[in-house]
């Protein structure tokens, strides 16, 4: 597909370089932004110079945030001593969405992943162990993975147990199972064999 | 999903006024674009503003350029008395890419929907009627409609061909009927009864 001008070119280049994008995609989100006026599209375009200029990672959990420590970390409310630890900023909002939990995060910034060259020094792997030194268990002191069902996801859990398993805390996962409103039938083997594992005393 | 900045949620607002991009998918390519440089972020900003400032239509027949005319109205080897018309760039494209036509574009820059609040007056077709009034059979004028199968094209089609009748020119439009390579018994009802009304004596 040969564009008529090397600029829509360049544009479509841009635009399918974010994941998920392919060059189809990405030429009809061009046009639709040919469409708009010159300070709509500089908008558009200074929306993200702007993001990644005042943006940063939080200082304690690298949570994203425009201060040095993110409004998690500050708030005295959440307690310290609860650390749970997330793959990136979309699995602690969805946390964050469900209201439930008063602890603090630890943003890993990924899983490891040799297939995909991620090692444990690419994340942030230091600073919570770092964190999870200052903890004791007489303080409550508890750090939960809440990382993917997937091997990456497990791999990474089994790396930081190691890392962890030396301090005085408690290291806790989020149940795998069945999810709420699904049938056994649809359930995977591996979900059901966890879920199984994992039962506890019923109570209504 | 309360974003922790709102640095972060001028962004994502901004990927998500893309067409189909909804806010989960556009927050997932923010933070693809938070994990770039500076520079890079840059090249992917600049490159949508070099493009709305660079490109325009084609002074005859709103293709897409950085010229005055485009490179196909400027191309003496392009049949100047052959024109087809296209709702927008991504259809020339399309036709461009089999290397078989060898005329000349109208862009529309839509069709008319009333639903979507697109009338004729918001379409490059009075562009057209001074064109189509240049033309003479003689000459073998041709205007050949290459317009979506879908109700907004036949209405666009149908006024075109109510605005051009009381021209000394010949009015087509592409064939509708069976796609290479696909099976009667999964062509919907419209696309067979256009296939069996357009049929055409067999040759080899």
């Amino acid at each position: 597909m040969e564009l008529p001008s090397r600029l829509i070119e360049a544009a479509v280049d841009q635009m399918a370089s974010l994941p998920g994008i392919g060059r189809k995609t990405a030429l009809r989100l061009v046009l639709n932004l040919l469409r708009r006026s010159d300070e709509q599209v500089e908008a558009f375009s200074e929306s993200f110079q702007l993001m990644r200029q005042g943006v940063r990672g939080c200082a304690t959990c690298h949570n994203l945030t425009e201060s040095d420590r993110c409004s998690i970390c500050i708030n005295p409310l959440r307690k310290e001593s609860l650390i749970c630890v997330v793959e990136d900023l979309r699995d602690l909002l969805a946390i964050e969405a469900t209201g439930q939990f008063q602890g603090r995060y630890h943003v890993l910034g990924g899983v490891i992943s040799p297939m995909e060259g991620v090692g444990p020094n690419d994340l942030n792997i230091e600073s919570l162990v770092i964190r999870a030194g200052q903890l004791t268990k007489d303080d409550d002191g508890e750090i939960i993975f809440a990382l993917p069902a997937t091997m990456e996801g497990e791999t990474t859990a089994f790396y930081l147990f190691r890392k962890l398993s030396s301090f005085d805390l408690q290291v806790t996962s989020i149940a795998r199972g069945i999810a709420v409103g699904e049938d056994l039938q649809h359930a995977d083997e591996a979900t059901l064999v966890q879920s199984l594992r994992q039962r506890l005393p019923y109570t209504n």
